[in-house]
């Protein structure tokens, strides 16, 4: 009984082409893609070289001022009695004009908010459908840059960012086709629910819309995560659109990655005519959890002073299902410079990675897009909780009327889409805003309205205005900073932010995977001006040897002969640096209680970036590192810095890490030092069990390093009797 | 063609009674004065003493828990044709019915809504109108004190607070009537308007609501200040409500006090029937003023580092009509214990005491009620700003569904009431909720509701979750400290908050004010456990002799021999602390925006309290001290402590402090020592011309104190050249 036999899909034939003026026909078109980009048929149509290549996206500059124009000579499917014919247009980037045989269907500004039209009886063979696309939104007086997406809820990454080029995508970016569909049919169909104190009961609300006021009856059955039937109800239908309560007992919870089961039940729909007939089928899935953000450990205790200074943190600890966890994650961005090109086959390995790597949280940052369907079913299913923000970043978005109206509309669309998904756990109004290059404030009305929406909509769901928010910390993003040595030992193991939900550790990618990006002829050594800096390993950011940090490499190393010797080094320094991070994080937890580096993924190649999987979805030696530190159970040390001397004493606490929602067994960390081919035990705990959810400090082992060590890399292994699983391993410098 | 002159009203007879019950009829019944309350009833019928006598309020506690039902035969006034019968019931506190001849006609909680029913046809003489109030709310299972009102809309403070006795009213506390209305009538016209960026042009929208759909005609015009027409039109009426648009240009801004004047317009309107007859007028005063809270001075700065590290503090200062300003108020509790008994006389003493203390902003705190009509009317008037808050204070306010649903409408209510008027500037959710004693967070679901409702219904003033916000200081309610030994000149001195919504300094009452309630045994010495305690002179707060602090007074000047003696010195170091705190506050002007102390009237006589006027309008030492420090210019000395000893060395930081729109000119300021009768000028400063809202530092003046002076007072003047009225001085104490 699935929606498809009710439904037939048929695909449009599309071509595009461009002109200045939205009223001037363009001279050539050229095929399209749907979904897909201007900028990709353009480019296929010219024989050009892929975009990602050394300095391509410099032939694309002028494409972002045209007005370009979609045409589909139009065959529409046969229509019967009883259904409609449909054109739905799941999203344009950006703001566009549906035209029929040259007049005006509808215009929109806004990506996130689908078009449908009912063109039954309207549309006829010989016709001509239209989509043009504005020219991208630019902020009149705005300097080249994110500024120029200030006013829009385009997404500001493609105006340029240190990590992704000036390629500001436009055009049909989601699916658009005929649909046949019964009349009546089910034009909406959503589970909410409500669980009770204990959990023990969710309250259901089953919402329904037709296309139009009908007397038919909905015939609904809920099915549990093993498939069987626990609730169903025949119900009918009076007005357009209405709901149904249910009350399901016990319900099976769904839980993040490694906390528990992602269990998810499905409601299947039927619309059943007068007679009993089926007319048109829906389901829909849905898992039952409660999410909330509540206070940290010891954030009250802080704010408890009479008289009361100031307020307390932000409360930033998430609490599923009645359980406070430990959110360890990763700050997701666009996989591809076009979302067009974006399905479920760019997700899925990125997201299994993930899963992988023990993630439970995606920050879905607002300089870029809010993902498609499938990204959130495939979180739902791996257990991926998601924090998604709005699409603003680092700009001081308006007050004015025009920018609040498409802000309220798209942010809409957006909620209403995501709260249907377990796994959306956080919605944020977007990035670093109350800082001081965007200049937002509390006060600021999109981030007020997205509130509002939020409650509105989805008020069980967390909402942030922005992060960081008070008490959270960004950054840092080098392994050492330039201007006070300090390295991510120093600087993170002094901080007390109760959440870290971005930092970065930088380092270049595999010397192979440059090799197919950047020409040969610029290879070696890596310099400014280059391909180089076209993919981020110079002037990314306000250190201009970002994120390459050739001072660095040379700080720790010397200079490097070749590509293998720089990346290998690069890459080591981010091993070692995020692991710390992550492990520090971890140390400092219920105090802390959030650990998402930046980034994840990446759009494009990139020859140097804080990203842990290279694009498409290559995981880089950093990904290792930090999948290891974010196990559920290991033995941990608080590693003090990276470069060590020959016959120099070395100290470290040991620490058995625990975020696993069961006790762990006590039993014994052996530390033991490689160096040089040899290995030598220098220090044992004894530790008692582990209770669910709770670190174990340990002593700290002190040893000194042999005074004749040569410069080599040496290694600090802790080794967990009976549970390899658990043991971890510090590899650092040894400089002579 | 005022609104009287078609609608006509008659005042009910009322008794009033109590049972333990809601279905018990009351043993007996009394005289009720409406409005009023159940309380002021019963115990003038027992002839009990005034109720704020000594230790009165204990005779009350039984009363909370009874359910009060008002009583009143009906005799209802003739309706005409075309005329309506409505009853109209201002507010009822808290929680009640409303029962003709016994059958339910309606039931509400939450006090701050008003009742019309018509009853047009329905009621008839000798009939029997009833309104049973129930029990106060009490949370079941909290601990006696504000707690109990931690789940309702009730305001907390009457559970009991550090300035208030354990006195909680109930009753009918705003006018209840008939009113005969014509037939259709107006049910609502409110003015509503954006101002263009630059204030040239105001967008009106006038909206309208009959009490039933009618073709009618409403005829308007628009007055200025001056009582001149300016804008006028007729337009007929389709539907029950709508809008009409006009745009008015130039409008004549409202400032507040003394930033300009407090223009307000007046739209008169008339409702017309076919003919042209008049059926029924309304009238509604506005005033354009554009409110912003926008970030104070430095504070980007603060935040412009990277990496992002935590948010920059909030935007606390007031921006009106695009004038940064300096916020210079106070905290308004409420005037009576029993609100009931507030009318536009109590009110106007206040209010008028306020303006002439160059005050510009009260702070109405979240513990208290929202105040009647014609407190806004009145600070329309004045232009004194309103901070309006929710009734939420201190407390852990639910976010269930049924508290979230009364919530709702009395926020619905206050914002509908409060947008009409120009004064209120500043919605805030309510006090001290992101503190631990409170614990409520960004995520609690009653600030989210209310910050929706703020934006749906007023988004352009601004709302603030709570105070103290990030950056803001409440507190310290000391002059000196008891753990540290720190006085309001070390405490205030080395603060950098950005607003001081709250501090104090306590001092007891006039020693001839408190012989009229504290019974004259008791009188002397003050003691704990009598009278003294039951004002607040004693355990009112964490330090055990707060508010009367002997121990401070005693530190300062060893021990009092009588009331007058104790008073005296007590005032001295309250206006002193006041005087110090107002000024350094301004000194850190605009890095800080605002000085409001707690608090400055008070709802029944208080021994010791930090309020500036005792209740109900006897302006208190402090506040001439108060007044003195917030003038618009004048001379200012950074005092650095308060008691010296001989042959000391004084040193402090002269001032020149300018919160007046308009450049002063320069002069000379001579600083004064006056000590035994002698003047001694000890230092001089020629400052240059002051630009408008602009302080200046001026130099260090230090002096020796004569080596023989004897105990006593001495006093620093600081005297402006040919501006006597900005001319300070300082009173500090000499121990030898």
């Amino acid at each position: 009984m699935n929606r498809e036999s009710y439904r037939q899909r048929t695909a449009l034939d599309w071509t595009v082409g461009h002109a200045a003026e939205a009223q001037a026909e363009p001279e050539t078109f050229v095929p399209a893609t749907v979904p897909g980009a201007v900028q990709l048929d353009w480019a296929k149509a010219q024989g050009w070289p892929d975009y990602w290549l050394g300095q391509e996206p410099r032939r694309y500059g002028w494409m972002e001022d045209e007005y370009w124009t979609y045409r589909a000579p139009l065959d529409p499917p046969a229509v019967g009695e009883g259904q409609r014919l449909v054109l739905v247009i799941g999203g344009v980037d950006y703001e566009f004009d549906v035209l029929l045989n040259g007049e005006a269907l509808c215009s929109q500004e806004g990506m996130f908010r689908p078009v449908e039209l009912d063109l039954t009886g309207r549309a006829r063979q010989g016709d001509e459908l239209r989509i043009r696309v504005h020219p991208a939104p630019k902020r009149e007086g705005a300097k080249l840059g994110r500024w120029q997406a200030d006013s829009c809820c385009k997404p500001a990454v493609s105006y340029g960012w240190d990590w992704h080029p000036r390629l500001v995508p436009l055009g049909i970016w989601q699916e658009a086709y005929w649909e046949v569909r019964p009349d009546p049919h089910l034009a909406d169909l959503e589970v909410r629910y409500e669980l009770s104190d204990d959990l023990d009961r969710a309250e259901l609300e089953i919402h329904w819309a037709l296309n139009r006021r009908e007397r038919a009856v909905l015939a609904w059955e809920l099915h549990d995560p093993d498939g069987q039937g626990v609730l169903s109800g025949e119900q009918t239908l009076d007005g357009r659109s209405g709901s149904i309560a249910a009350s399901l007992h016990a319900p099976r919870l769904w839980w993040p990655n490694e906390q528990g089961p992602q269990d998810l039940y499905t409601l299947h729909a039927r619309l059943l005519d007068a007679k009993g007939q089926a007319l048109d089928a829906a389901s829909h899935r849905v898992g039952f959890r409660r999410v909330r953000l509540v206070m940290n450990e010891g954030a009250w205790k802080r704010s408890a002073q009479m008289p009361p200074v100031t307020r307390a943190f932000a409360p930033m600890t998430l609490e599923i299902n009645g359980r406070a966890i430990f959110a360890k994650g990763t700050n997701w961005v666009n996989p591809e410079i076009f979302p067009g090109t974006i399905s479920d086959k760019t997700y899925q390995p990125l997201l299994q990675l993930a899963r992988e790597a023990h993630f439970n949280l995606l920050r879905c940052w607002g300089g870029a897009i809010v993902n498609k369907e499938s990204f959130f079913d495939l979180c739902d299913e791996m257990g991926l909780m998601v924090w998604q923000e709005f699409p603003l970043s680092c700009n001081s978005y308006p007050d004015d009327a025009h920018y609040l109206g498409i802000l309220d509309a798209e942010s809409r669309s957006i909620i209403r889409r995501g709260r249907r998904h377990a796994s959306v756990a956080i919605w944020c109004g977007g990035n670093e805003l109350f800082n001081a290059w965007s200049g937002m404030t509390d006060q600021s009305l999109p981030l007020r309205l997205l509130n509002r929406n939020c409650y509105d909509l989805d008020p069980r769901t967390p909402f942030l205005a922005t992060s960081p928010l008070y008490g959270v910390g960004h950054g840092d993003y080098r392994f050492r900073r330039g201007d006070d040595g300090k390295e991510v030992y120093e600087i993170f193991g002094q901080s007390r932010w109760i959440a870290y939900t971005e930092f970065g550790c930088p380092g270049p990618s595999p010397a192979d995977y440059i090799r197919t990006f950047i020409p040969a002829e610029e290879l070696w050594p890596p310099r400014e001006g280059t391909s180089w800096e076209a993919h981020h390993a110079f002037k990314a950011w306000a250190p201009a040897d970002s994120w390459l940090f050739l001072s660095t490499l040379e700080h720790y190393f010397g200079p490097s002969d070749d590509l293998e010797t720089l990346c290998a080094r690069g890459q080591w320094l981010q091993c070692e640096g995020y692991r710390f991070i992550y492990e520090e994080a971890r140390r400092q937890k219920m105090h802390c209680s959030m650990a998402l580096n930046w980034c994840y993924n990446e759009p494009w190649p990139t020859a140097a970036n804080n990203s842990l999987v290279n694009w498409p979805a290559k995981a880089r030696p950093a990904y290792e590192a930090v999948k290891d530190a974010c196990r559920l159970v290991l033995a941990s040390a608080a590693v003090t810095k990276f470069s060590w001397r020959p016959g120099e004493s070395f100290a470290t606490q040991l620490w058995m890490l625990n975020d696993a929602p069961t006790a762990q067994p006590g039993g014994t960390v052996r530390a033991v030092l490689e160096l040089a081919g040899q290995r030598r035990e220098v220090g044992q705990w004894r530790f008692d069990a582990l209770p669910a959810n709770t670190n174990a400090a340990g002593p700290e082992v002190r040893f000194e390093l042999p005074a004749d060590a040569a410069d080599e890399a040496f290694t600090l292994h802790l080794e967990v009797s009976g549970r390899p699983e658990c043991n971890s391993a510090y590899r650092l410098r040894m400089r002579a």
